[in-house]
């Protein structure tokens, strides 16, 4: 039933009706495997990430790690809305012209559905433990409410139990970033030879300042100029730069080079979303009715996802296993980047899961 | 020769020659002034204010108030590079067209040396005090070290010794977004009979983020949608949205109507250049040489300028009078806001400048 060892392979998951009630016809979803260990793991991946779990946690997966393929056989999937091989904006709508405006908004909730969707495309019908960070989080959260019986425990990474006013704001500040690129064409650039690099250039470099600790940005640059550029001359001028501004533009570019505009609208929209209280009698009933264990991480120095927000999921939740904190200057994506504690932690979660009797406790 | 009592009053300055070395003829800045007490008190503006104290500090300023025009004669000027009466890129240039994109960089230390010699020109050899916040934080700084001789105290509210690698990136993220606006015209919109309105509003509403505090933006609004829209459509639309991209749409919108995009590009890029270490030795080094009577405050929310940076003023200043937190949900706006705990420590601070032999101490 499984592709070949860590190969990229599309699963048709049928058709796929949204959250808010739109159908997307012959949907499909891409996937990774690794390992073929009795029990399966599901990692789930962040807004820009995709379902090469060795590219982006390298450190956590393989022989002898914690992720470990001669354990467990580990899955990850692309994100429905993604565009790595899942359906997305960018993918052939039946009148095999792609999709751009008329791709559906896409929920976190529709993100989990259509992965049980996969899963049961492959006849998966339980999985050991689902772990993700940031948006990945997020459907981490979302799976233990929707599919309960299909995992034995949870470990959410570095989210909250729904986006804040403040995360929404900064998230439409760069959907509008990219909107208002004259190349965006309202989504439907994909035909017309152009796409909206600057306009997502521009938002990557607001999230990526989302994304890092403020000390650890100043530590690095500082008030540096780029080398050969002078940022204080006589009169301003933007290819003259603080090396800091050098550092973003640099993210900028690489995003544009291997991500999506579309999709970044999609999965951006989709983080706005994010709300397990939603329909379900609030925030704190959502989270008291999870049964399933469930371990919270966070990074003591997030500014997207602040630590307090993990410590309200740890308070809340129906079924504590613990909760961890990362300490690092480095922000919200320390759990990307600690790969120390990072293995500590999944470790730990992985025991805990393994011994359901364990007692909650932090580590 | 004052100007009569709260009037907005243009004071030509002559040539001024800037930090990097260009010149801008003819200069003029615009002030008022409330009062006619002995001791003058000069408040200084954030980024977007203006001279007109009793707009954006009100509860500071008035009879039996903090900044009491009975007892002092308080001033304020428009910055230089300002919109509200000061010459700034939108003014004619010796060519009688609009300086535009030749209008030249501003550092907060031509900020200040611009505001020197608008005083001597008005015959002023001395004043009491200077305070000031956020930007106006960082020109009340820079007076201690350009003309120490010239002040009894200071009161530096809400900013940092230099710009950090992180204000830099978000300052210029907006400055990016007003340059991507293609009314923008490189700065010389002035005569195209356009203006870059949907650029100076995206940079407001990342500003406005940083200038408010997470958790109270999150009271307010939450995931609330905006009154008669539905931002959980089937499909995504700008115009469908949470009530705090409305809030923030709002807050980008009034700027438009009251503040100049040049302006706002070279008052961002000044920000950018803050750093009193400059040609001083370094940070530290500056910071001790204050021999200025300095009064530091900072807002235990603030993001934007968060109070580690207070903090380490206030261990740095040569001369210091006290440190005061300011404790709010509010962020970085909380100078402006907090009104009844800014009145004490403006009481405290002009209390402690009146006698100098007063020890340090924290409010």
């Amino acid at each position: 039933m499984w592709a070949p060892e860590a190969e990229l392979t599309v699963v048709p998951i049928g058709d796929f009706t949204t959250e808010a009630g739109a159908t997307i016809p012959d949907a499909f979803i891409a996937y990774q495997r690794w390992g073929t260990g009795d029990e399966i793991v599901l990692v789930e991946h962040a807004l820009t990430g995709d379902s090469n779990v060795a590219d982006w946690w390298g450190e956590a997966l393989g022989p002898g790690k914690a992720l470990d393929p001669e354990r467990y056989t580990v899955v990850c999937t692309n994100v429905i809305g993604g565009c790595k091989g899942s359906v997305g904006p960018a993918s052939p709508a039946p009148d095999a012209s792609p999709y751009g405006s008329r791709f559906p908004a896409i929920s976190i909730r529709d993100q989990v559905h259509a992965e049980k969707q996969f899963l049961d495309a492959l006849g998966v019908d339980k999985v050991h433990a689902i772990i993700g960070g940031s948006m990945g989080g997020a459907r981490t959260l979302e799976w233990c409410l929707l599919y309960p019986e299909f995992l034995d425990a949870a470990c959410v990474i570095a989210v909250s139990a729904r986006a804040s006013a403040w995360q929404i704001g900064i998230q439409s500040a760069q959907i509008s970033a990219i909107e208002r690129d004259p190349a965006w064409h309202g989504g439907d650039y994909y035909t017309t030879g152009q796409s909206p690099k600057q306009g997502l250039a521009a938002a990557r470099r607001i999230a990526h300042l989302t994304y890092r600790g403020e000390l650890e940005v100043d530590e690095r640059f500082g008030t540096s100029a780029q080398p050969g550029e002078n940022p204080l001359g006589a009169y301003r001028s933007s290819d003259q730069r603080f090396a800091v501004d050098s550092y973003l533009d640099h993210q900028g570019d690489k995003l544009v080079q291997r991500f999506d505009a579309g999709s970044y609208v999609t999965l951006t929209d989709s983080l706005n979303r994010h709300d397990v209280g939603r329909g379900r009698g609030g925030l704190n009933k959502a989270l008291a009715s999870i049964a399933v264990p469930t371990m919270i991480v966070g990074v003591d120095t997030d500014i997207l996802y602040p630590y307090h927000q993990q410590e309200h999921l740890s308070r809340n939740v129906g079924n504590l296993l613990g909760i961890a904190k990362i300490t690092s200057p480095c922000g919200h994506d320390a759990f990307l980047t600690e790969t120390r504690q990072m293995d500590r932690i999944i470790r730990s979660f992985l025991a805990m899961a393994a011994s359901p009797g364990g007692a909650e406790y932090s580590i």
